[in-house]
C-alpha cells in the first residue's frame, strides 16, 4: 500500500507532504481538503500556482447556467494572500524552497502549510495556518507568520475576497456590493444567476509585528468581483510579521439565519470573530470536532502499518467535512471537494456511505434520508412522466426538490459529432430500491419509530408503487418482468432482467406488503391516512397479485446468477490488463462502448453487491460460485467496486482478497494515481473505507432486522475496536486475533454470531471465541 | 523619452523585449497585441502564466451576462500549447531561461518569441511564431519549433481550444458542440447568453521533424468547454520538432459569410488554409498589411532618436489592428486589446482616431461614421426618453443599434456602501457635437457628397434638433444655457455652461442652419425628403430663433475663458504634485470627487480642446492665455490629455512643450508605468500619436473648410514626411528645418499657411518657407 501523503512522526492524525510539486498538485488539493458539511475549500495555495483548482462550496447552493442541470457554483475565493517581499512577487517557483511541510491535521482540520524561501540571498520563513470552523459553519480563518534572520524585509500583502473564479469557466454568480465597513471589513455579496441565492462574504484582518497590533490602515483596491485589503509593512531582522484573515460566508437558503439581512448578520459575526484570536478560535472547532465526530465513535486498529489507520482516520474526517447538517441537501458524489459530478447525489450516499451515519450519527442518517422524502414530490413527478405510478428517485439528484438532474446529453461522440445521450438518469432505475434498502437499514438499526410514520414508511410504500407500475408481464415466462434498465454494471445498456434490479424491486414491494400488514395491525390511524392519499388498500392488492410473479434470475448449473438476461451467452475475454485502480477505463483503449456490452465484462459489483446486500437469499456456496464468476470479470472502473468486494472476500473468509481490495479502495484517493482526485474525492469509496473496516473486518451486518456480528480480523493486525449504535445503545467490539468483545452501554441487546443468538445485559459484556474457516483462494 | 520594448537592431518596425517578467507581463502583453479588426489576442504567451490576461475578442460580438450593460466576450483561447518534455512541464518560471527574445513585426504582425530552456542539464531551443493574418480576418497561425543539440528529447505537447477562460470571471458564452472531423479538426461551437451570437473555433495542427510531416495521429482530450490534441513525440537529438497550428474564428454575425452554416464554412476554411504552410499564409497577410495599410500613406522622421518614429508605427500599426471594417461596429476606447470599458466606443473615435482614418483611409473613416448613422435610432430614443429632439448620442455605445451603454451604476463607494451613479451617460452630453465635429471634418477633406446626402446632413440635423431642444432659457441672462452637464473636465458633476459644451452646441446648430441652406438651394428632392422625416421646416425655425441667443461663456478680462460657470471662483491649489502619466488619479489620494469638485483643478484638455478644435473662433492671445491658466491647473488623469496639449502648444510655438507632451503621449502605453496597459491600449492616446505628428508638427488643419499647412519641425528633428488626401488628391508633405514642400498626386488643391492662399496645380510640387515666431515658456 503506497501513499501520496504522509504522517507526522508516524502520528496517524496527520497527513501532508514534504515536497511539493506544483504540477501534481490538484490530487493533494483534494486530500487535504477543509469542510465542516456547510463550507468547502480545497487545499489550494494562499498564493496563486498554475495548475491548481481554486474551488470553495457551500452546499446546497445549486444554480444552473442557461439551459445546463444545476451545479454547486464555485464561490469567490477567501484564501488568496498575495506576498511581495523587498519588491519580489512571493511564488512556489522562484528562487529556493527549503524544507517544505504540508500537513493536514484530521483531528481538526487545521492545515499547516510551512518553508523556507531562499530569494536574492535572503532566507525567509513563512508559515500558513488556517482552518474551516466545525464550531461556528460560516468562518473560515487563517493565519501567515513571516521572518527572517538574515535582513529587513519590506512586505507588500493583498488579501481579500476574489470572485473572478468560476466551474471551468462557467459563472453562476451575479457580482452584488462590495462594501467597506468600519474602515475594516470588506463585505461582497454576490448572487446566483437563475436560483437567486444570495451570498454575503465577509473578510476582517489584523497584521501584528512581534504580537503587537499594528495600526496602519490598509489600501483598499477594488477590481470586478474583487475587493482587497493592500498591506505594507516593514519589518526589522528578527522581527515576525503576523496576519490573520477572518473570513465568513452566509447565504440567504442558510436554516440558521434570517434571509433578508445576511449583509448585516454576516458583518455583524466577523466582527463578532474578530474578537477572538487564532488559537482560541480553532480551539473551539476542535472541541466540536470531538463532540461532533470523534466522541461519537471510536475507532482504531492496532498494526504495525500506520496506514489503516490514517485511512479511516482520513474518511471519517472527509465524512464529517463533507456531509451537510440541513435535510434540504445531501452528500455530492465528490462532496464538496471539487467540481466533479456537479455537487450532484446519487445512490452513493444510500449503499456506501449511510452504513458510516447510520450506525454511529444516526441523526445525521436520519438527515440524509429526510432528504428522500423531501425529495418524494420530485420522484413522483418522475414517475408520473415516464408512465408510472408512486415515487421513481432521481439518479441524480441536488437540491431535495428538484427532481432529476442527470444532464440529458453528454459529450459529442468525436467522431460522429452527434451529442451522447446520458442513459442513467432514465435508465439506472435501482436507486428506488437503494433508497429502499438504506431506510429499512436505518430502521432496523436505529428503531426510529417516529421516522418511521413521519417519512420512512411513505418512502418505502412509494418505492413498492413504482415498481410494481413498472413490471411488465412476459406472456412466455409468465412472469412479470423489468425490460431496458441499466444496473449496477453500468457498461450495459438497456438490458432485461438486471438481476440487481429484479431482486431488489421484488424486494422493495415484500417489504411495502409488510410495512401496510403492520400497519393495518398496529397503527391503523396512520394506516388510514396513508391510505388516503397513497391508495394503499389498491396498491396492496396490486402487489399481492404480482410479487410472486416476479422473473428473479436463478443461479444457472454453476450456481452463478446471471447479470441479466443475455450476459452469460456473451464472449468471455481476459480482463486482468484492464483492471483499474478506480478510475481511468483502460478498456475504452481497446473497445467502444457496443463492444463492450457484447462481453461478460463488468465495471463494477454487481450480481457480487446482491449476494452482499441480500446475503440471507444465497447460500454461501452460491456466494462463493458468483465470486468466482464475476469477481475476474470485473475491471472496477469505479471506485464504488473496490469496498463491496473487500467485505464479500471477508465473508467468505478469502483474507488475502478481502486485504487486498481494502488495500486498493483507501488508495483511489490516498494512493500516488496521479490526477485521480483533481475533479474531488471519491466520497463512496471514503464511505466504503468504514464499511470494510466495520461490515467486512469487523463483521457487522443486519440481517432481516438483526445484528450479526461475525469478525474476520486482517492477519496484519493485532486487533480491531470500534464502536456503533443499535437499537438505542452503544455497542464497543474489541477483535483480536482469537476472539472479540462486545460490551454494551445502555440496554441489553442480542446478536448473531454463526447462527447463534447471543444476550448481553445492560452495560455488560461478552466475549466469543473466532474460529474461521479459510476459503482456497485462486 | 524611455520605452518599456525595444526595437531590433534599431530597427523602428520591430518592438520587443530581451527580458522577462512573468509578473508584469500585462503591460507587452497589450502592446505586442495581434488583430486584423476583426480578430483580436493579446500577447499572452503559449504556454500559460500566472498573472497574464489572456484576452481573444471579435469586434461587435457584444453579450449582457445577466443585467449587466453589454461586453465583449472574452472568447476561448486558441493560442494555448501545454508542453512537457523528458517529464517536465515547461514554464518559464522552471529551470533557467536564457537567449530570451520576444518581438512583434509590425510591418506584418508577426510575434516571434525564442529562447533557450535550461533544464536538467539539457539546453533546449524553442522558437514560437504566430500572426493574425490580414488577409484571412478570420485565421490565426502559430507555430512552434523546438530542438536540442544536447539530448534526445520526449515532447508531450497538448493543443486546441480552451474555452474555460471568461470576462474577469463572467462567462458570456454557452458551451455547444465540441467535434471532430475527419480525424483532424478540432470544433467548438459557442454562443452568448443574451444575445445569441454563435461561434464557431476550429484548429488543426501539424507536426514535422525536420521537415517531414509526421504521421502520427493525436490523442483527442476533452473537458468542460475544452478540446485538444494531445502529440507525443521522440525527437533524437539534432533533429528539430516543428508543430504548425492553424486557428479560426467564425460569427453569426460576420457580414462575410451565411449565419446558419458557420460550423462547416469554418472548418471548410481552415481545410483550406492548412493546405498551405506558415510561410505562405504569412506572405499573403504581409502582402494584405502592405496595400491595406502601409501603402496608404506614408509617415517617416528622420531623427538621431529612433523613438519617435517606432511610435508612429505602433500607432500606425495599432490603430489597423483595432478598427473594424464593418460599420456595424466601432473602435473600442481599449481596441481589442484588453477588457477595460468592456470594447464600448466613445468620443475617442471621433475626436483622436478619425482625424487619422479620414486624411489617410477615408473608407475606414467612413464606416466609422456610418456606425454613427446607424445609431441614430437609438440616439433618438435616447433624446425622447430625456425629453429632448433629435438625436442625442451615447455617451458609451457598442452594438451600433443598441444606444445607451453606460453602466447606469458604478463601484460602490466603499466607505458609505452605496453603489455611485456614473453620470456620464446621462450628463456627458458634448458626445453628440463630437461626431458632427468628426462628420464635418470627414466632409471637408473628402468631399463626400454621396456620403453627406445618405447620411452625414441627417446626423448633422437631428444633432441640431437635440441641442435646440436642450437648450434652456435664463431669464437673468436673457439667454439660452445649458445646466447640468459634465465636460471634458470630468472631475466637475452637475456644471452650467461648459465652454465645451455650449459652444460646440452653438456650432452644431450653425452648421445645421448652414446644411438646410444649401439643400433647400441645391438639392430640394433631399431636402424635401428629410424635411418630412425630421420637420426641418419647424426645426430651422426653432434654429434661427435660438442660434444667436445661446450663452458662449467669453473670455474674462485676462482673455481666460470660464471652464463653466463657477469654475473662475474656485480655489487653486498646486498641482504639479498631481501631474499624472495619464493613468492613475494621485490627486484622489488626498482629495475626493466633491472636494475636488470646488477646485481649480482639470482633469485633461477642456477650455484647452474648445480653442483648438476651434481655433477660428479664437485669436492667438486668447489661446495662449489660456493654455497659460488651464496648462497648470491639468493633471492629464485622462490619457487623451496629451495629445492636445502638444498640438495646441506646437500651434502656439511651445516647442519644447510641444515635444514633452508628444513624448508623454507616446508613452502612455510605450512607456514603462507598470500595469498601465494591463486592461488593454488607450486607443484615443495612440491615434493622438498620428495627430501630434501630422496636425502639431506638421501644422495641418481644417478650417472652415479649408486645408492649412503650418509645420512646426521639433529640433530634435532633421526632416519629417507623410502624406494626407485632401479631395481626392494625395499630398505628399516634406518638412525640413527651414522649408516644407507640398507634392500632389491627383487634381489641383489649395491651401493656407500664415493666412496666405496658395495653389498647387494637378501632378505638381510647391516650396515654401517656415518663419515661426517663437514664444517664451514658463
Amino acid at each position: 500500500m503506497e501513499y501520496c501523503v504522509t504522517t507526522k512522526n508516524n502520528d496517524s492524525w496527520y497527513i501532508g507532504t514534504n515536497d511539493f510539486d506544483l504540477f501534481k498538485a490538484d490530487k493533494t488539493e483534494a486530500i487535504m481538503f477543509q469542510g465542516n458539511g456547510y463550507l468547502g475549500i480545497r487545499a489550494t495555495a494562499e498564493e496563486r500556482n498554475l495548475n491548481e483548482r481554486r474551488d470553495m462550496f457551500v452546499a446546497g447552493t445549486f444554480d444552473a447556467f442557461n439551459d445546463e442541470v444545476t451545479e454547486l457554483p464555485n464561490l469567490p475565493d477567501l484564501l488568496n494572500m498575495e506576498i511581495v517581499i523587498n519588491q519580489r512577487a512571493f511564488s512556489l517557483s522562484t528562487g529556493l524552497i527549503e524544507n517544505y511541510h504540508k500537513h493536514l491535521n484530521l483531528k481538526n482540520g487545521e492545515l499547516v502549510r510551512s518553508f523556507d524561501w531562499l530569494i536574492d540571498g535572503n532566507r525567509i520563513s513563512f508559515k500558513f495556518s488556517r482552518f474551516v470552523s466545525m464550531s461556528d459553519v460560516h468562518l473560515f480563518v487563517s493565519k501567515l507568520e513571516i521572518t527572517s534572520d538574515q535582513s529587513d524585509l519590506s512586505i507588500k500583502l493583498n488579501s481579500g475576497i476574489d470572485g473572478q473564479y468560476s466551474n471551468s469557466g462557467t459563472q453562476h454568480l451575479v457580482e452584488g456590493d462590495k462594501r467597506l465597513f468600519d474602515g475594516k471589513i470588506l463585505q461582497m455579496q454576490e448572487k446566483t444567476q437563475q436560483t437567486n441565492i444570495g451570498f454575503a462574504f465577509n473578510v476582517t484582518q489584523k497584521a501584528y509585528i512581534d504580537e503587537v497590533l499594528l495600526k496602519v490602515k490598509p489600501n483598499i483596491r477594488m477590481d470586478r468581483r474583487q475587493i482587497f485589503d493592500e498591506y505594507n509593512v516593514d519589518l526589522t531582522k528578527g522581527e515576525k510579521f503576523t496576519f490573520v484573515k477572518y473570513a465568513n460566508v452566509y447565504t440567504t437558503i442558510d436554516n440558521d439565519v434570517g434571509h433578508d439581512t445576511i449583509s448585516d448578520i454576516s458583518m455583524d459575526a466577523i466582527k463578532r470573530s474578530s474578537l477572538l484570536n487564532y488559537d482560541e478560535l480553532l480551539n473551539k472547532s476542535t472541541n466540536a470536532w470531538n463532540i461532533n465526530v470523534w466522541q461519537r465513535s471510536l475507532i482504531s486498529i492496532d498494526s504495525d502499518d500506520v496506514k489503516p489507520q490514517v485511512a479511516i482516520n482520513f474518511a471519517r474526517y472527509q465524512l464529517a467535512a463533507n456531509t451537510p447538517k440541513d435535510s434540504r441537501m445531501n452528500i455530492g458524489a465528490k462532496g464538496l471537494t471539487g467540481e466533479g459530478y456537479k455537487g450532484h447525489t446519487f445512490w452513493d450516499t444510500e449503499i456506501y456511505m449511510l452504513p458510516y451515519f447510520t450506525f454511529t450519527m444516526p441523526e445525521m442518517a436520519r438527515n440524509l434520508l429526510k432528504y428522500r422524502y423531501l425529495g418524494l414530490d420530485g420522484a413522483r413527478k418522475k414517475a408520473k412522466a415516464n408512465g408510472y405510478w408512486g415515487a421513481q428517485f432521481p439518479w441524480e439528484s441536488a437540491w431535495s426538490t428538484d427532481g432529476e438532474m442527470t444532464p440529458p446529453w453528454g459529450s459529442v461522440d468525436i467522431v460522429t459529432g452527434k451529442p451522447m445521450r446520458i442513459l442513467s438518469g432514465s435508465l439506472e432505475q435501482h436507486i428506488t430500491s437503494d433508497v429502499v434498502i438504506a431506510v429499512m437499514q436505518y430502521l432496523s438499526i436505529t428503531k426510529d419509530e417516529r421516522f418511521a410514520e413521519e417519512m420512512g414508511y411513505e418512502i418505502i410504500l412509494d418505492a413498492a408503487k413504482f415498481w410494481a407500475s413498472r413490471l411488465e408481464w412476459d406472456p412466455a415466462r409468465k412472469k412479470f418482468v423489468i425490460d431496458n434498465v441499466i444496473g449496477p454494471d453500468e457498461y450495459k445498456e438497456h438490458i432485461d432482467n438486471s438481476a440487481f434490479t429484479n431482486y431488489t424491486a421484488f424486494w422493495c414491494i415484500q417489504k411495502a406488503i409488510a410495512v401496510v400488514g403492520l400497519l393495518r395491525n398496529s397503527n391503523p390511524e396512520i394506516y388510514n391516512e396513508l391510505n388516503l392519499r397513497l391508495k394503499l388498500d389498491d396498491a396492496y392488492q396490486d402487489w399481492i397479485s404480482k410479487v410472486d410473479l416476479i422473473f428473479l434470475p436463478k443461479p444457472n448449473e454453476f450456481d452463478v446468477i446471471p447479470e441479466d438476461d443475455t450476459y452469460l451467452q456473451k464472449k468471455i475475454i481476459e480482463t486482468t490488463q484492464y483492471q483499474s485502480d478506480g478510475g481511468h477505463a483502460k478498456i475504452f483503449k481497446d473497445y467502444n462502448l457496443q463492444q463492450i456490452n457484447d462481453l461478460q465484462v463488468t465495471k463494477q459489483a454487481d450480481v457480487l453487491l446482491l449476494v452482499f446486500l441480500f446475503e440471507d437469499l444465497f447460500s454461501d456456496d452460491i456466494k462463493l460460485a458468483n465470486w468466482n464468476y464475476y469477481e475476474p470479470k470485473t475491471t472496477h472502473d469505479s471506485s464504488l467496486s473496490f469496498s463491496t468486494h473487500s467485505i464479500l472476500a471477508s465473508d467468505l473468509n478469502l483474507a488475502d482478497k478481502a486485504y487486498d481490495y481494502f488495500e486498493r479502495a483507501c488508495e483511489v484517493d490516498l494512493g500516488t494515481g496521479v490526477g485521480k482526485s483533481a475533479q474531488g474525492l471519491h466520497m463512496a469509496s471514503i464511505g466504503g473505507i468504514w464499511n470494510m473496516i466495520v461490515e467486512g473486518f469487523g463483521g457487522i451486518r443486519v440481517l432481516d432486522g438483526q445484528l450479526r456480528i461475525e469478525p474476520h480480523l486482517p492477519s496484519k493486525w493485532n486487533s480491531l475496536h470500534f464502536e456503533i449504535n443499535w437499537h438505542g445503545s452503544l455497542l464497543k467490539i474489541d477483535v483480536y486475533k482469537d476472539t472479540f468483545q462486545v460490551s454494551v452501554l445502555g440496554d441489553a441487546i442480542t446478536f448473531i454470531n454463526h447462527n447463534e443468538i447471543y444476550h448481553v445485559a445492560a452495560n455488560s459484556k461478552i466475549e466469543i471465541p473466532i474460529s474461521i474457516e479459510v476459503n482456497v483462494e485462486d
